[in-house]
């Protein structure tokens, strides 16, 4: 393991999260963030906030340190570009939920940067610093992007983060893990306010006081069904929007098996298929969470890295 | 308050909870199941199992009990048939989640029995006796059917059970009830289905192992939202099958919803107007929790009953 210094930009859950878990970890580590009264909070739980992004990158460039985005992917263009200006070649991972976007807005922004994205799976529906916590990461999958081309040593410093903060490392292509989060992130949360708005009855006339009567009613299944509408709405709307291509090909599938349902509902008024069909999802799910730990060779290419992703196989050290 | 007896046929999680809690309330309860192991172990837990339906209703019938129909909607014709030959005026209700086809069951199979339909909305995703509890429906709400002509002397009867339960009473028109709970309760069920399909890549070839790669990322937001997804598919199916006409309108508000999103996803990139709209709908959720708790006049009318269900009111006794 390395004790490469850690640059957070950006302190909300995520980021403040990974600089508690980096600390406690050993790491040398100082934050920036745009918001006054979250550094002041960081800095009164005694961690090390810079006065600016820019001075913050300084320390970076003179320390060589891993620099992480924590923001929003609206906000990453602005930040990038700082980057560029201040820290050009520095060694760059982030946070984002989406990797295309990002992959892209680096190479426009701050081309030379060694970046390798990652994602770190893990989350609540609360937000801000103070609902940051070091063992946020713990057991967590932590994607790092494993394309082809992809700076081997920065890809090794963004896996030992991840392990530093207790997660498994998952290795994949930015294709591949916008294809999976658009169906077990982004599609959840507009089904979620999908659902939502049909049992309130939202914007719809319908019978008087039938959405209060439904409100009243609602209880487990609603509830967990709508529980990640809760989530702030420029947040979730970061995430989807950001991931629109591979959202679209999940709404779709969706979209497919949900008017399947209504025909066979209003035809024959089976639902079996349908039914039948997310039981067996969940088991899927079920499995795939006891996954193979494995530790891989250093050297190992990243289109072998990749491939243990595509199989489900997590990464917990090196050899 | 009465001290009716009760006479519970079917000993499955809604079943057997309602014998628990109606003996620790201080009722006279005896039950009957169609299962001899369900009868065997419910005895060792000390409870009333009379040895065959006919022999429960005799006793029902010699009592004036009241008689509570536990089992799924398909079983429901053939214990009907019996309630018909053995008790025909016997005071009848049920724990069924739908209420048309309940109220068309009896007029169909036990015409002259004084039923009054019910809906205790507690559960969890566990089944069986065993998953009973004396506390399922603490806090709960309990829908008592009060369409016109419903009579008022087996209504109250329903109501007093439902309080000895530790349950709050709503009152609602058969129809009324069907609406919301196919919004709140059988579509958070299809949707969860189908949700749990996509994300496993369920039946579609896709890419070699993008399956295993989603299920390994899945985690929150996929958790909550296919949570439901874990119950046994025939308990699914004899809810959402037994509600077709109120289920197809849900289900068609929520493809008009998705596909709204879908064209303005394609469009214009934007996701606000579906993403406000559910983080609108949980508040509207979270509001209708603290519902007013009245207590009701014993003569009032079903109309004026339903009005208070309409307006998200709940009773929790007699004036």
């Amino acid at each position: 393991m390395t004790s490469r210094p850690i640059c957070v930009l950006g302190l909300g859950l995520i980021g403040g999260s990974l600089a508690r878990a980096a600390v406690a970890a050993g790491r040398t580590v100082w934050a920036a963030t745009a918001s006054e009264s979250t550094a002041a909070a960081a800095r009164a739980d005694g961690y090390d906030v810079a006065p600016s992004t820019d001075e913050a990158l300084v320390r970076a460039q003179d320390a060589d340190a891993l620099v992480v985005l924590g923001m929003p992917l609206p906000a990453v263009p602005g930040v990038l570009r700082r980057v560029h200006a201040v820290a050009p070649r520095c060694r760059l991972t982030d946070v984002v939920s989406v990797k295309v976007a990002m992959r892209d807005a680096v190479e426009k922004y701050a081309p030379t940067a060694r970046y390798v994205g990652g994602h770190p799976m893990a989350g609540t529906a609360e937000s801000g610093w103070a609902a940051g916590s070091t063992t946020l990461f713990g057991g967590a999958n932590w994607v790092v992007a494993a394309d082809d081309g992809t700076d081997a040593e920065v890809w090794a410093d963004v896996a030992e983060l991840a392990w530093d903060c207790g997660a498994r490392v998952v290795p994949a292509a930015a294709e591949e893990h916008d294809a999976a989060v658009a169906r077990i992130s982004h599609l959840p949360h507009l089904l979620a306010a999908v659902l939502a708005a049909v049992a309130a009855g939202d914007e719809r006339g319908g019978e008087p006081g039938a959405g209060a009567l439904a409100m009243l009613l609602a209880a487990g299944s609603f509830a967990d069904g709508t529980r990640v509408a809760d989530t702030r709405p420029e947040l979730v709307l970061a995430m989807c929007e950001g991931n629109r291509p591979a959202l679209l090909t999940a709404v779709d599938d969706a979209l497919g098996r949900l008017g399947a349902a209504r025909g066979s509902l209003a035809s024959t008024g089976g639902l079996a298929a349908t039914v039948n069909a997310g039981h067996r999802g969940r088991q899927q799910w079920r499995t795939a969470r006891s996954a193979p730990e494995l530790k891989v060779a250093r050297d190992t290419d990243m289109a072998g890295l990749r491939e243990l992703g595509r199989h489900g196989q997590v990464l917990v050290g090196w050899e």
